[in-house]
């Protein structure tokens, strides 16, 4: 325990190990969210392009498994898209209308400046995930209390491949700014942490802590499929692509800042070098992508991981992951 | 020193930091890696693009700055650029035939086969950086005693920003897949580290040590201009792009997988967006890049850097930046 007994972020969260569960769409709902919380990280719940049914549904269940531990019951959070708040922010109010006020919330890809000041007024804790130093003052002034530092190896959307940093030289960059202009806020490492020795490079790199994606994507609780799973499990870290193709198979409407991190599939490869003619006549490629969803077909449907997914090589439990990587980086710190 | 006294990088190469200089092409002269051999690091002239001329007489005079040093002499090695090799490997030749052996010879971007074995048969150490996994066995095969992991974010040639992998996952996954194929090969990280907390996060990631380019590049002992240097104090790690611009501009011809990343000033951005125009018609606008080399104009000449750039603040003495990084790292991993 001692080496983590003096990280503020988990002192902050009540966690025993600083390890954020990224608020994924589509994959963590509340199995995977409570399972996190249970083993000792922060649970955010992936309210995604904010659903508000699905949302307040998932939560709940969230809430009730963790209902008999309370300690894991502080550590339940949930996350959105910030630009689809933007167009509809009923999944937002109504968990800032719980009895027991969530965690934290986390808003990510947009300016959160108007939904901040709902969040800290009630006392949560906001966290802000960023992708460029010249989104740092934003979230900094809108009262985030935790930033996250997204590089561009991770998983699912983020900025392209050409404008994003990579989290190596993208965390201490943020870290010296914040001791400089915002000593109190704190700063997750996300894109690429996937296990222990990922964690306590983030460390040393200048992180209060990770936020985990991909590797608590490919777990049992995940809403992922066994078949998706499957196949990241066999993939290298090399068989992944950042691009707008995925997005215009699933009619996802993605500001033009933000691409998506995938494996690199058949239908990928068949599209990225004519993207032009995929977004002028998409309905042939929708029809075997949607094929391809329907029958767990991951050479034509989606998987989303990110350059991490070389390293993970199992579907595991996540309490199993999250320990694992909770003693590696503890025995890499000693 | 009980930190690094195990290190094998170290050990093997008689370092007293586990840090490689970063061979980089009219960066990398006499004096800086003279100077970078003083330090305690492995020295690595930029023979770059193979101008025998030029590298014989630097390394010959990086050789007599060294001689009254045993020690500092035995950490002189150099590197090359594959591919032009393959057209002209008179330096090369002119290293191997060398009576005091260089230290170790690097080759990077291009199959190493052709050359590896001049090299290992004569027991000069060789280092081989790598942009993508499927390129490690071939590194490996050809008798490497180094592989360099060169992550996107660094500065310079390496793959596209699409294609190409970052050091926060390239390095464990490199890392996992020598201990069960190569366990003697040691492996350094590349793109990004640019301080103290790099360094020791490059360890945490399981490399043996760290290539150092961009913050080695911005010393007083570099080639790089003052000017140049100025203008990459004050940058961001965002105010930076990997693309073909400068390549098309200072009529250079790489293989097409290869990019260079360089400070994203006012000629990239011009024409980053007309590439192809730039392709077809580039003599009005090489004649205003020439002219912004003559006259250190670096809003219209090429400052080569990687996003590790935020990181620094100053113009300073190569030893003086090592030894930095060396006590920074020693007090985070103690």
């Amino acid at each position: 325990m001692a080496i983590f007994d003096d990280n503020r972020f988990c002192k902050r969260f009540g966690l025993t190990t600083p390890i954020a569960l990224a608020p994924m769409a589509f994959a963590s709902g509340s199995e995977l969210t409570a399972a996190c919380a249970r083993a000792g990280a922060l649970g955010l719940l992936g309210g995604g392009y904010g659903d508000a049914q699905w949302t307040a549904r998932e939560y709940s269940i969230a809430s009730q498994m963790l209902s008999a531990d309370n300690q894991a019951h502080a550590r339940l959070g949930c996350g959105f898209i910030t630009w689809r708040m933007a167009e509809n922010r009923e999944a937002l109010d109504l968990l800032l209308e719980r009895e027991q006020a969530p965690a934290a919330l986390m808003l990510s890809f947009g300016d959160p400046t108007p939904f901040a000041k709902d969040i800290t007024d009630r006392g949560i804790p906001l966290i802000c995930q960023i992708q460029s130093m010249d989104q740092l003052p934003q979230a900094v002034d809108a009262g985030a209390s935790v930033i996250v530092a997204q590089g561009v190896e991770g998983g699912g959307h983020g900025y392209s491949a050409n404008e994003g940093r990579s989290t190596f030289t993208f965390v201490p960059e943020i870290a010296d700014w914040l001791s400089q202009n915002a000593p109190e806020v704190m700063l997750l490492a996300a894109g690429g942490v996937a296990d222990g020795r990922g964690l306590a490079a983030a460390l040393m790199l200048g992180a209060d802590g990770v936020l985990l994606g991909s590797r608590l994507w490919a777990t049992r609780e995940s809403l992922a499929a066994d078949q998706a799973i499957e196949a990241a499990v066999q993939a290298s870290g090399d068989d992944t692509a950042r691009s707008l193709v995925f997005d215009v198979l699933r009619e996802k409407q993605w500001p033009p800042e933000y691409h998506a991190r995938c494996l690199r599939n058949a239908i990928h490869r068949a599209w990225e070098d004519r993207f032009d003619e995929l977004k002028q006549a998409p309905e042939d490629a929708r029809a075997a992508y949607r094929e391809g969803v329907e029958t767990h077909d991951y050479s034509r449907a989606h998987v989303t991981v990110g350059q991490g997914v070389g390293l993970i090589n199992s579907n595991a439990k996540a309490e199993d992951i999250i320990a694992e990587i909770d003693a590696e980086a503890r025995a890499l710190l000693r």
